[in-house]
């Protein structure tokens, strides 16, 4: 396929942008004749880190069990289950794009070693920042405004805590560059640590 | 890449040859220049599906609740979740093979549905099918000696069920056949539900 195997990771808040880079690259990445994928809350919601609600044909124990909610818990396993998930994607050589809010410092680094641990070099953790006030003005899903009135408990930047990446392989200031400038970005990132092994090709 | 996305289940007791079956047919992809990949115990139980000794460091209360074990309750989420991957994993356009026991007819089923959902006819149920008593003989890896002696409980075939498909895709006879006779007759159901778009090509 012309490239290695790898996971690049969006994290930032709701509204930074995370999934319109991540989109952008993917589309990027296809013109390219790479071969990636997206995984983002639509996708990952649905099914493999489905709400309790969504499994109740199982039984109420079994969904209040398996089922993930937003406390630190839930949260975390939701990232255990979506690390899982690209240990097995990077296994089958895709660019693996993520585009979560992924909070919590730990639970990223954790997936890190274990990427790391499968492919060294090959987890490239993007921070896609814009300050609060702009993810909240944007607020393209209208979560802030919920959230601001009570309606959305543990919401990350207003209820929740977002704990900023220390080092990540790209920092991306989303409040002052269009989407079509960061997946550039990206794409540079991806070249120059080696991921591509043949020039880019051309598709339309 | 010249295919469809789809997955190719294969289920049978523990010694019945699904995992030889399914790695030859992994190969014969691969010479074919399709883009495939095997989901097994090996890859999934090390971090989708762990049990709770794997998640020691996210305390006992977590490991206790998310880490897998035997029960029917766990036996369940295990598939649901590996079913959750396959369909992320067909959605990429990967031809997706699994090689699990799944002694259970209503998991497999659910997952059948959800693929089938997704990509109606894309879900292809390989009965990898050998009398007990010639899965016992075998025991490549000792299970059975160990169930038998009482170490191994709820073992699939000894001291828990399995449910044989009812309708299964392909039926194959793996007590009277070479794994290399059996994969051949997977590659050629293939052929016949039109997975592939383009002819073989030469890859060695």
């Amino acid at each position: 396929m012309g490239h290695r195997g790898c996971v690049v990771w969006f994290t930032g808040l709701s509204g930074s942008g995370k999934s319109t880079v991540a989109n952008l690259v993917d589309h990027l990445l296809w013109q390219r004749g790479a071969h990636s994928f997206l995984l983002d809350g639509d996708n990952v919601r649905h099914s493999l880190t489905a709400p309790p609600a969504a499994l109740a044909e199982y039984g109420t124990a079994f969904a209040q069990r398996f089922g993930l909610g937003f406390s630190d818990e839930d949260r975390q396993e939701n990232m255990r289950r979506v690390g899982a998930v690209c240990e097995l994607f990077v296994q089958a050589g895709l660019i693996t794009l993520v585009a979560l809010v992924s909070p919590f410092r730990q639970d990223r680094q954790r997936i890190r070693q274990r990427i790391e641990a499968l492919r060294p070099g090959d987890f490239f953790e993007v921070w896609v920042d814009a300050p609060l006030e702009v993810c909240e003005a944007r607020d393209p899903k209208g979560f802030y405004r919920r959230a601001r009135a009570g309606q959305l408990p543990q919401f990350t930047g207003i209820s929740s805590p977002y704990e900023p990446p220390l080092a990540p392989e790209l920092h991306l200031d989303s409040a002052n560059h269009s989407p079509d400038q960061l997946a550039g970005q990206v794409m540079r990132l991806l070249e120059a640590r080696g991921v591509f092994s043949v020039p880019p090709a051309a598709r339309s």
